[in-house]
């Protein structure tokens, strides 16, 4: 007659702001999978629904990648075309962008966009002239105005709707995967304005970038399919499995680059990775990246594949420490006015944005520009080289050239566009909109490097027996690429910014498709984690983390300490003794008492006060509801009947006592212990690799303190001379 | 006065054929990290050689690589070279290859083979004959004794020398990786003959690969460079991390894919790989792959990059089954008369292979010309179709044609070398020589997905008014290529025998160079594992540990029973009670009766007898040290000596007792429990996470009884209706 037999409500839930016990959640699915496959020996439709339970899994990574590369594909066709409205609009057809307006119209390729006379600029427009001074002010006015309005509209929307959809996201899906809850951070609202403000924040010209947001859309994909099966939406194990997948889906899209997806989700963001994930991730990032090219097949998003021949770019090592010193400091500007300040940077970024063409374009087109190599047919002002008059020789074979007077006049423009976004970035970033750091960080890389790229090709030309280019460089070659210096001087600084190593060289690999390329990426990627490592261990997401007093406690801190498991526990001496429930001795005053009293979590449950051995543990939300169930069901408890945790009855001395509670069942008899004498160090690895709570601390069988993330965390950083304080939830 | 302040031998080595304590490796190697930056403080020399310390690790990866590359180019030529030894003899220079005879004779592409007049095969120069009946048997009998001579060679190297380098080796390396101790595997020994018999195994042209032993190659290539360095050859958990990266090293040396061999060591081999090892072990697959590059560019073993249009090859599916049916029963043979076993099937396959052109040459090259698209220029008879007049057309560009005469002949060919090589590989894996199966598997599969292939192609061609022809394939468009489907075919086969799933899809990706044909090759990996996993869960590889008895707890195996940690803890209730040390009441003799009574790796030590309670465990190897080194050297021990595990000493009753000897630095004071009510699931996921070797069993504080990791599998295979009596080491 145990009343605890019928399952009682929220039992298995978790509070907000709080860890989620792995073990816990495991063992919760282990007993599912054990009741279905009982129950599916007994009908064909249980047999039925079993298969189709072990399929769910696939079916949910298939939703994700289909539901994540449409919203990808619907986000660059909308930010092309708003990037477009900025300056003008297709007469044809107003939903048409620049590119679809003069590819449909005449044929020719985009690359003759003078020659589209579809397209028109708003001072062309409205007042018939297309050149003049008036014509430009008239542009750069309408430019800076529709930048505004996207800004304003995209900070409002977050502000009223969704406060969660502002930033990159990629810190706090951190945090949740780790085990956190944040309620509402992945949920359908938040998806919907993300979405939403994410175009109108690219597109207002803002220095941000949508691969990092679309990690949080894939996530928030991945959150709502969850939510469609009992076997993800009611196990917070399970649903992290679906939202490391979902997050290997999301960069797959975001870069075109399923296997760098896939690994940026195992190195970067993920907590709890079991093979069988891997797979699963895999597949999702596949089918998002092909759904997504399916939608757009332009795919200016995914940068152009380019050819260079390989040479030796390992001068970019010394470039990458001067870039580093300008993206270490984006954490710290936090705005107290977000809509002024969103408006403010908007303006400024518009204004100054506007006359150098290197600016005023998206990110994602500079730097294709930027990695592009001179072909013959290039007529970008870059490629302005002085040519030879022999002009017979194939397209893709082209010597070292001086460089023309449109050469020299980039390069002004670049060194004005790199100092620009560098300053700009590091304001934008941490305003209260979508936004993400990868395309910013790689387009400052990538200016460096081609600046770099061009002076060296040069020099080499100029001065072709100086001794570093006598081997390699002969006069009449083609010996230096200044594409390939931009390209690795991106992966560097995405490196220094982030602290990729492995998914940072794939990801640059699959967006630029050649594998010889792949020993100067990860020499730069080497270089630059060395370097930012030297100015502090942690990348920006940790950085962020920490910001947020989030209690993620990460894989990669290697905890080197000496303190034991004793000095970390509380209670500490001074404290009052550990709040404890005695097996059989606590009346149910009591248990309400310290319920009302205290704020932990969970209860140790010893045999007796005087002996301290511990039997096992009880959630404070289970106990909590159990009382208030067997209060009102259970006939004859009241306040003073007894609480008991064994298994028989304990002895009632007189008749007239109350009846006895039995909370057996919601009694935990495999707490986790450790003893005083275990080294921190262990006892942070196993919290680490099992995902513990909390953990109780014993001497010979007797109990004497418990351990909690929040003391692991705060203990951590007080080793570390940080502030412990700074670890606010538990 | 402590003795045990001094370091005393043997202290942190295991015993052949036991499995190591990851925990304990790891706070071993805290402790010495700790050491060496207490002391770099102390002057600039320790400064330095703290900086030396830290960057060994970089230094062990880049010498893994290189000798890796370095001894898989000379893998590879030595192989070309005595593959052609077996036809015959390059006259300009006996050790030059016929490619390389014909290469540097006179300037023509190595398709030209009958023009080169350096190269003569054996009939030729021995009787100046090349045409005719004579000649051809001639050459079939020296082909067979030049087999029979490198086989004999080879068997009898391995087991006089090496008997370790028999087989693929990952089995083993797979078992070790996972925290077990097996000396010699990786040795020296080993590692030279390993070497050798490879080249004379594969060159005699047995069914085998030289891909599998080429990972146990780099792995012992690691073992070598360990020893070099303190910190990983007495750290038996930091060796481990080393050897993962080796791992990662030779797949990348096999087949040119360092970003698949980083996914193949962490997907199947490795078992602990944090992520610092995921960047490391990129970079010396990097240093190998690059290192093979520059000692072998010919580079026959990496298969020919080939570029074919992307179709609908999902008819592959239907391939699968069958091949797998073929290729599951290899690990029960096993030969009583390994010198005559492997002389008889060298024999036969000799034999059998010469007559037959694709299974005379050697396996890689024949994959090769299977994955292979027919172009314009292309002479193979598997690209004699019938022409149409108009051949002007782009040589990359050719529509489907009707199949020649050679074609056909190249059909029923191909037939009979598939069965041969499925008959023929059965009977050579399991051989006593280094032997893999990467590279037979892959060509089973190649050659079944060519035919089938080709059968596709020939009906679209004649009967491309068929429904499901209709849609894709017009008259004169190209839209079959057989040779899509050979490498769809290989990757399925492969993917049924080791059951790897993004590791094989990145390997063959990388083989082959292009993205676009990830979907098929993905739609086959996924297709053979769940295919293969209808007949069974595991790979070969885990069969194979499995029938050796290794102690692996594999981490895919998923845990669902319901038993807990009291149903298998020992000792169960018909046994004696568990053997215990108490903490102040034992003699030295009592304790060296124990020892010598059971054969127990170590001993829990409680308070007392009575109260049960847990103080802490100790190791019987440390324990036997202890004693020993405390006769020789403490004055006043004797066998009625108390040994006492406390901090203070224990009361002496009388003046005329003899010392106590103290023995609390041996005793481990943080020993893991769990409770008797652990389910198992949660036992098995720490002794999997944590890498325990055994876990005390407690209640409510006492003591109850001990899981050993051997104890842990036996109930898995019990539950799994397996003998648990396989289980054989701990």
């Amino acid at each position: 007659m145990d009343f605890l037999d019928e399952p009682f409500p929220d039992v298995g839930t978790y509070e907000d702001f709080h860890t989620i016990d792995w073990l816990r959640e495991k063992s919760r699915d282990t007993d599912r999978h054990r009741k279905i496959s009982i129950k599916s020996k007994e009908s064909y439709w249980e047999l039925i629904k079993s298969l189709l339970d072990a399929w769910s899994g696939w079916v949910v990574m298939l939703l994700i990648g289909m539901l994540t590369g449409t919203l990808a594909g619907v986000i660059d066709l909308a930010v092309d075309w708003m990037t477009d409205l900025k300056e003008g609009v297709c007469l044809s057809a107003l939903y048409y962008s620049r590119e679809q307006c003069c590819w449909t119209s005449n044929e020719t390729t985009f690359d003759d966009r003078d020659k589209c006379p579809q397209w028109q600029k708003w001072a062309e427009l409205m007042t018939g002239h297309s050149e003049g001074p008036g014509a430009y002010v008239l542009n750069y006015f309408l430019y800076v105005l529709w930048a505004l309005l996207f800004s304003f509209l995209a900070v409002s929307l977050v502000r009223v709707f969704a406060p969660y959809a502002c930033g990159s996201g990629i810190p706090e899906i951190k945090t949740i995967l780790s085990g956190f809850i944040i309620r509402g951070y992945l949920g359908k609202w938040t998806l919907l304005i993300k979405t939403v403000t994410l175009v109108l924040a690219v597109s207002s010209g803002l220095s941000l970038g949508k691969e990092g947001p679309l990690v949080h859309v894939a996530c928030c994909c991945g959150n709502l399919f969850c939510s469609l099966f009992s076997k993800y939406s009611k196990n917070e194990g399970k649903r992290r499995e679906v939202l490391s997948a979902a997050a290997a889906a999301g960069v797959s899209v975001a870069f075109g680059a399923p296997i760098g997806g896939v690994l940026f989700s195992l190195e970067e963001v993920s907590y709890y990775f079991p093979l069988k994930t891997l797979w699963r991730s895999f597949f999702a990032a596949l089918v998002a990246a092909f759904t997504l090219r399916a939608i757009n097949p332009f795919g200016n998003s995914r940068l152009v594949l380019f050819y260079v021949e390989y040479h030796t770019p390992w001068y970019m090592a010394e470039l990458v420490p001067f870039i580093l010193l300008g993206v270490r400091r984006k954490t710290t500007l936090l705005g107290k006015y977000p809509v002024l300040e969103v408006i403010v940077i908007t303006g400024i970024t518009a204004v100054l944005a506007f006359p150098n063409p290197y600016t005023r374009r998206s990110t994602s087109e500079l730097i294709s520009e930027l990695f592009n190599d001179c072909g013959a047919l290039e007529s970008s002002q870059l490629c302005d080289y002085v040519n030879n008059p022999n002009m017979s020789r194939p397209v893709d074979d082209i010597p070292d050239r001086p460089a023309g007077p449109g050469v020299y006049s980039a390069l002004w423009q670049l060194a004005l566009a790199l100092i620009f976004k560098i300053v700009i970035t590091i304001f934008t970033f941490g305003m209260k909109i979508p936004s993400g750091l990868f395309i910013p960080s790689m387009a400052v890389g990538a200016i460096a490097g081609r600046i770099v790229g061009i002076a060296v090709e040069q020099m080499a030309y100029h001065h072709h027996d100086w001794i570093i280019f006598k081997n390699w460089c002969r006069p009449g070659a083609d010996c230096v690429t200044p594409g390939l210096y931009a390209m690795v001087g991106a992966a560097a600084c995405l490196g220094g910014v982030t602290r990729m190593t492995v998914s940072l060289v794939v990801i640059m690999f699959e967006l630029t498709g050649g594998l010889e390329y792949i020993v100067p990426l990860m020499a730069a990627a080497v270089t630059s984690k060395w370097v930012a490592d030297a100015f502090g261990k942690e990348g920006i997401y940790e950085s962020h983390i920490q910001l947020n007093g989030y209690p993620y406690l990460d894989v990669r801190d290697e905890f080197t300490h000496r303190t034991l498991a004793t000095d970390v526990m509380r209670p500490r001496r001074s404290e009052p003794p550990l709040a404890v429930l005695t097996q059989d001795s606590t009346t149910v005053e009591d248990v309400e008492t310290l319920i009302k009293d205290t704020d932990y979590n969970g209860f140790p449950v010893v045999v007796s006060r005087e002996s301290e051995r511990l039997i096992g543990f009880v959630q404070r939300r289970e106990l909590t509801v159990a009382i208030k169930t067997a209060r009102q069901k259970q006939d004859g408890v009241v306040s003073s009947s007894v609480v008991y945790f064994t298994e028989d009855n304990p002895q009632v001395a007189e008749a007239c006592d109350p009846q006895p509670l039995k909370l057996r069942r919601i009694l935990n008899l495999s707490p986790f212990t450790v003893t005083d004498h275990t080294p921190m160090e262990t006892v942070v690895d196993i919290f680490r690799k099992l995902g513990l709570r909390q953990c109780l601390v014993t001497r010979s069988g007797r109990l004497l303190g418990i351990i909690t993330k929040k003391d692991v965390l705060r203990h951590m950083a007080q080793m570390m001379n940080q502030d412990p304080e700074s670890i606010m939830f538990n």
